[in-house]
C-alpha cells in the first residue's frame, strides 16, 4: 500500500485470494505501516514494513496516482526490488507496473499495464516488451494487468497457477464473478 | 461497516463512485468507528458513526460473515433502520440484504441476494418479494444486488440513474470493467 493507491487494485485481488483462507494468509506492507489511503478516499491499514518483509510467495503491487510520486522515489524503488527478489511471484495491477518497471524488475520481460496512461507507464521501463492488447501477461513468475479490474481477472489466472484450476472457478463462483479468462481478449485495448 | 464485512462488498462499488470525484463523497460509517477488520483479513476504517450519520444521498451496506451476528443485534438494526430512512437511496451488496430485510427496510419490496445463503437471507423477512434469478434488483430508491462482484454492476445501475448512464459507461471504461449491465442475465442463480 502506498498513499493514493487505487481501492480495487488492492481489494480485488484479495477478495480472492481471501476466499481461499485455509491456503493463504494474507500480510499488507506499506512503507510506513500504519492508515493508508486511498486515491477514491477511503483509508486502509498497513501492518508491515516494506523493509522487513520476508519471503513472499506473492508480492502484489497495486497503482493509483499514488504512482506518479514513487516512480522518482529512489528509497521506494530499492525497498521494492529487494522484496520483488524475495517473493516467489511478483503481480502487479494496472499502473503497479510502472513501479515494477522502475526499479527494473520487468527489464527483458513482457507486461502490460492502464491503457489509458499507457505511454506514461512505458516511459518507465524502454528495456521492456510492453504488450498493447492484454487483459493481462503472464512472463515467468511476473503477472502484469491491464487497468484496475482486469487485475481481478489477473488474480484468478495467478490462483490458476499457485493452485489449479478448480481453485480459481470456485472463487469466481464463489464471488459470484464473471472471469474474463481469456488474458488475450482486451475490449480497452 | 461491521467486524467481518466481505471486503470487496465495499471497495468494488466504492471504486466506482470514487472515480466520480467531483460528484461524489464518501464516508467511511460503522457502529463503532475506528479499524475494522474484514472477512478477509485486511483491516479498513471508518470514520462516522452509525448513530451520527446525517442524511445520505446513497447507503451503501456490504455483506460477509458479520452479518450473522448483527440481524440478532437489536441495538444495530434500529441504527441501520434510521439511517436508512434519511437517505434517498438504499443500496445493498450479497448479504447486506439480510441485514436490510432483518430491519424491515424491505417489507413489501423485491430484493435479490448471494445465491449460495439464499435461504438463510430470504428467512430474515418474510415479507418480501425475494427474487432468485437477479444480478441486481431495483425497487424504487432500494437496490440490492446479488453475491460479492454483482455489488459492482448494481452500483453502475444506480450511478446510471443518480447521474445518467453516460457517467456508468465512464466509470466503467475507466475501471477496464466489462459491466454486466442487464440485471435480468444471473449465471449464478
Amino acid at each position: 500500500m502506498f498513499p493514493q493507491f487505487e481501492l480495487l487494485d488492492i481489494y480485488g485481488p484479495l477478495e480472492f485470494f481471501g476466499m481461499l483462507q485455509d491456503a493463504v494468509s494474507i500480510s499488507m506492507i506499506a512503507q510506513v505501516p500504519g492508515e493508508v489511503t486511498s486515491s477514491q478516499g477511503p483509508k486502509g491499514v498497513a501492518e508491515i514494513a516494506l523493509a522487513e518483509v520476508a519471503d513472499l510467495d506473492v508480492l502484489l503491487v497495486p497503482g493509483g496516482w499514488g504512482t506518479r510520486a514513487l516512480v522518482q522515489d529512489d528509497g521506494f524503488l530499492a525497498l521494492l526490488r529487494a522484496a520483488a527478489k524475495k517473493a516467489k511471484f511478483v503481480a502487479s495491477i494496472c499502473t503497479g507496473s510502472a513501479l515494477l518497471a522502475k526499479a527494473g524488475i520487468l527489464d527483458g520481460k513482457s507486461a502490460t499495464s492502464n491503457k489509458r496512461v499507457f505511454d506514461w507507464v512505458t516511459s518507465q521501463g524502454p528495456s521492456i516488451n510492453w504488450v498493447r492488447k492484454a487483459r493481462w501477461v503472464e512472463d515467468g513468475n511476473i503477472f502484469t494487468s491491464s487497468g484496475v479490474t482486469a487485475g481481478m481477472d489477473m488474480t484468478l489466472g495467478l490462483i490458476e497457477r499457485l493452485l489449479g484450476r478448480e481453485h480459481s472457478i470456485q472463487v469466481a463462483k464463489g464471488a459470484e464473478y464473471i472471469w474474463n479468462e481469456d488474458k488475450t481478449v482486451d475490449p480497452f485495448a
